[in-house]
């Protein structure tokens, strides 16, 4: 791991990657801006208000970034794509404020989850209102990419929607159930549904249709996104339980205080010996409340000791590898342009983020 | 209150009100039908299948008769109608497992609310999911009513869930913030936010624009259905202190658990003495958990004494007057179809109704 630090810091420090940074930012701006304001300013209280909430304090702003960047990549334009990376957003702060109701989450960008500040009945409101200014925005569209592509964005709306509710049904029936016999392929499927399509492969099709609404593959960008989005989510994973606090903005180790079915605890399951693995269940099995400090650092200290965090490092790089030669595969022939390179940036951005 | 109770009865028994209900019976069957084969029928565990669980145990389906019969009374093909009304029942399935979370509440349709018996994790995720098969039902209306009735039934929805969320919202910020000083027209404002628009509004704009897509006014059945709405909800507060357990399906006197500020206790907070008012707003400052059965039953016992029950039942009693007035002038001169008449009949169904 030593290694591996040293890795990240020196390409962290290095021009392109500093230029990435950069550009990601400069992005993120122009859509937080356009999402403040695309929300409503009046309305009753405890709605809108904390509809904004999430987008101010500021995310990486990935989602947006990506299907702005795809969309010049392929010849059109980031004005046309701007209102969709707004609908993308707002649909992934509003899936993140529902999620932290379900999982019991305290912090949310260094701050208190909308769930812990004002509670599980107005939070779960504010989600929904959130979706609903971003749908707001996708029938938008049809003044700014006309009637056609506005209503294949709906669609592809309409699929990501439906495979963010089954990765998230199967994650939570694994919580429920005390799944303690998942294998890889378990974990990398539910990722396909939860994270790769919603974060990767709809960002990069919405671009897609509006920079030519006419050309779209049925399976364009799947094959991209789902590594990209299984080298994120396990990256995601690592960070939980190894990130910089202050940096962070979430709970260190709050997968483990929620029971989450990580690529690291399912190593864990499938290497421990059947001791262990009586103890890690009855753990599992237990509610938030009740599991303890000292045994969360011991299921830590078992993830080191069984290589199952440096197993998920390599696991997220071989991912994110092969992510590369699939972006590369997509945007071939395509001039270079900055937004081509941000995109190939990104992908290895993703597996050596900080936060 | 025994001189109602008896009218009620007698016209329960007469010949038109056992029509109401046959066809009320009739359309419920076909939507429900079309609602269960709407939703998949295989997918990851507790998400369709739990998406199902609320539409079987079988609501009274006002909402989609509504959206049926008034595309059939101005014209319209029932057939044509029935994707649209099933869509109007999910978006009310979806409303409802949301609105239990919220609420904390204990029974629907005679059984656990879905947040009691599965959690509310999995059920807000059934709550999300019940809203995307709704949403594809309405993408799937382009193929039913063409590309231009559906888009703005999708207009439509955009703009009821809008209401319905801030309606949520209102009452939701009462709870929180202990409001004790509401006027009546506070409640009536929440009401046609809350309920008016998505159980009465919607339901038949969207029928109408079934019927005739190009010739819906903007204002068209708002006047009718926000007195018709506001009708309902009053007397389904009134049926939640009144009614006999077996047939309501939910909690008797749940309202008051939940610190719900029903025009009943609206009533009695402006009419009550002041050491009665405060005694109500302590009372109501208690989380669900610190309510006392005892003192449930004394302000319950206030209501009968202020005279707000009575009061509440004359309200929605002038409210369905107004609306029969309304639903009149709306279907003037439109030829006397059973379809017409069950929604001038559905119109004192609201206010008579036992459950």
């Amino acid at each position: 791991m030593p290694a591996a630090k040293v890795r990240t810091r020196t390409r962290a420090r290095s021009g392109a990657y500093r230029e990435f940074e950069a550009l990601l930012g400069a992005y993120r701006d122009d859509t937080t801006r356009s999402v403040l304001s695309a929300v409503p300013k009046t309305g009753p209280p405890y709605l809108y208000d904390l509809v904004t909430a999430y987008p101010q304090r500021l995310g990486k702003g990935l989602r947006a970034a990506l299907c702005s960047a795809t969309c010049a990549a392929l010849g059109g334009s980031r004005v046309q794509a701007l209102n969709s990376a707004v609908a993308i957003e707002l649909l992934h702060n509003a899936f993140l404020v529902h999620d932290d109701i379900q999982d019991g989450s305290e912090l949310r960008r260094g701050k208190p989850t909308l769930a812990r500040e004002h509670g599980v009945p107005i939070a779960l409101n504010v989600g929904n209102a959130t979706n609903l200014v971003a749908l707001r925005c996708l029938m938008e569209n049809r003044g700014i990419v006309g009637a056609q592509a506005s209503w294949h964005i709906m669609e592809e709306t309409e699929r990501m929607m439906t495979y963010s509710l089954e990765g998230q049904a199967i994650e939570l029936a694994w919580i429920r159930d005390n799944a303690c016999d998942l294998a890889e392929r378990d974990y990398m499927q539910m990722c396909l549904k939860k994270t790769s399509w919603y974060s990767f492969i709809y960002p990069m099709r919405v671009g897609a249709l509006v920079a030519r609404p006419r050309q779209l593959g049925a399976a364009e960008f799947c094959r991209l996104g789902w590594y990209f989005g299984a080298a994120f989510q396990i990256q995601d994973d690592i960070l939980n339980l190894t990130a910089d606090g202050r940096k962070y903005g979430k709970e260190i180790s709050g997968d483990l205080w929620e029971g989450k079915r990580t690529l690291m605890l399912i190593h864990l399951l499938n290497r421990c010996n059947a001791r262990e693995r009586a103890m890690l269940g009855g753990f599992l099995a237990l509610s938030r409340e009740r599991r303890s400090r000292k045994t969360i650092e011991r299921v830590r200290d078992m993830m080191e000791r069984y290589g199952s965090i440096d197993y998920a490092r390599r696991a997220a790089r071989q991912l994110a590898g092969a992510a590369l030669i699939e972006a590369l595969a997509a945007f071939r022939g395509l001039p270079e342009t900055p937004e081509k390179q941000f995109i190939l940036q990104m992908v290895l951005y993703v597996v050596e983020r900080d936060r």
